[in-house]
């Protein structure tokens, strides 16, 4: 008897609603559980087949991607993840084994992030395949790092290294071996113990998703203050290095995923502790002051002339 | 100066973010307080153009339905919604026109029903426009309406009347002229008052969305029970009559957005007093029996022989 698709959907996905709330996905609803003194933080991000990823990239790997890139912004906020929900549109027929691989990709990360499924909704469609993701973390209340922090004289870091996932996509495209560039595009790192050993030091942070002197603008705009990046500080991997290096390239390329934060000039050694803590590279890159937007500075302190500062969807 | 997509969308979705938790979506995050005594549940459910939509529906209507098909599984668990996550895959180039009906859409049915949108993001795809809404509610720690409570001796009833969404779609299909079965297929009407007053005399709910039979079926496995539905009790419009008038495809076309659900046979009355007090008719259509399955039943007390129960999405 051929199986129908709706009992392979069952069978991939109800094992994953390991968390009590999820009701064994068998009800309409999840349920969650408030929990004192914490406040609830959520994101949402969709990715589409064909703009944020290819049918040809391994599944497990664009179901982590799906996941991560929401987690990541949990984390940037200082927030503890413990679950999520997921919409998604495939086309008619479903690939069987592509279904599958995105099903373990998410078994996987349930168990890196100590999450899990809390609902879901599947539909057809006559177009590019698209999952929506919508992450929950939990947030001791009034600490999420918001963007809003940053003030004059606090300086500037980023976890990590920058421009690896633009480089990833350059080299998969003019197909060249690139494998740690092209895995760090594939799937990104969400900085989730950082970000939580962070709270009470960063004054604002964020995570890099448009570009580093884009998501820093972010911050720039809602704290109405200048961020200066020092060119010469922003760190690049061995790997980038080799393959491009342009440093303006690396920090308007985006899907970064590290964290982009400020902290007073006095918590510079907490920051260094944090990083140690959460087993972190932090590299301080810049500074606040009065002002508005945001300048890439060269060797002789005047601002680089940046074309587009980041990615924009539209 | 043409303004860029960036700015529109922008400009039309920021004014919808009234509620405090949503930080007028200028971070990367939404918090929400937790409310004592209170569990949050949550439901996520995708819409697709070309399957669940036509992009020649009216826009506003278009987010209406994306909202309220969440927000009727909030309403039969007894939850009160407050808010909403939102993700729009757009085609380029973006039709402004369409952008501003369907933001006029969310606002109106914010007011409706007062709700906030919480965040969101945007993407282009090359396929067919994708909303995915995730909503939230409030609902009294442990009184949420689950599917799991149904119990031999129960009474099954249902809200409103059945099949004038599945009535609507054929009358556009045939290009024929039912403003009242095409009004309701395009915009359902989630009961959320008649859900909150079922708390504590419901003993299993849920919102008809795949069809009448199908859901009740659902409702009868997680509860382990056997559901008889009365073919001549299922509350058909005068419209639909008119239309149609076929008990078997109203029960099974599914879209209804009603509440169905069953109730001890001592809590009749109290059925009675909450329907009136949320103002909507509720009809008694059959009882709860041991055994499995669902089974609707003609006037000689056989079941009626009923191909597929509902709808499937694969």
């Amino acid at each position: 008897m051929p199986r129908s698709e709706f009992e392979l959907i069952a069978e991939l996905f109800a094992p994953l609603a390991t968390s009590q709330g999820a009701l064994g996905l068998t009800d309409d609803v999840a349920l969650i559980a408030p929990r004192s003194g914490q406040e609830l933080a959520l994101k949402t991000d969709a990715i589409v087949a064909g703009v944020d990823f290819h049918m040809s990239d391994p599944a497990d790997a664009v179901a982590k991607k799906a996941l991560r890139v929401n987690l990541s912004d949990l984390a940037a906020k200082g927030a503890k993840p413990f679950g999520y929900l997921l919409t998604l549109a495939l086309p008619k027929p479903v690939d069987e084994g592509w279904l599958r691989a995105f099903a373990q990709g998410l078994a996987d990360d349930q168990r890196t992030f100590g999450i899990s499924v809390l609902g879901g909704d599947m539909s057809s469609t006559p177009g590019a395949l698209t999952i929506s993701v919508a992450a929950f973390g939990w947030v001791p209340k009034g600490r999420a790092i918001l963007r809003r922090g940053a003030r004059p004289g606090d300086l500037v870091f980023v976890s990590g290294t920058i421009g690896d996932s633009g480089g990833g996509l350059a080299a998969l495209e003019a197909g060249k071996r690139e494998p740690f560039l092209i895995d760090r595009y594939r799937v990104p790192e969400p900085r989730v113990m950082l970000g939580r050993k962070l709270r009470g030091i960063a004054s604002a942070a964020l995570d890099v998703s448009d570009g580093l002197l884009a998501d820093l603008g972010h911050i720039a705009e809602v704290s109405k203050v200048h961020i200066a990046v020092i060119a010469d500080r922003v760190p690049l991997s061995a790997a980038l290095k080799r393959f491009d290096g342009d440093v303006v390239r690396a920090a308007t390329a985006g899907d970064d995923y590290e964290i982009a934060f400020t902290a007073p000039r006095s918590k510079r050694a907490r920051v260094a502790t944090a990083a140690k803590a959460a087993g972190v590279r932090v590299t301080e890159i810049g500074f606040v002051v009065k002002g508005r937007g945001v300048a890439l500075l060269g060797r002789d302190g005047r601002a680089i002339p940046v074309g587009r500062k980041g990615w924009e969807h539209f």
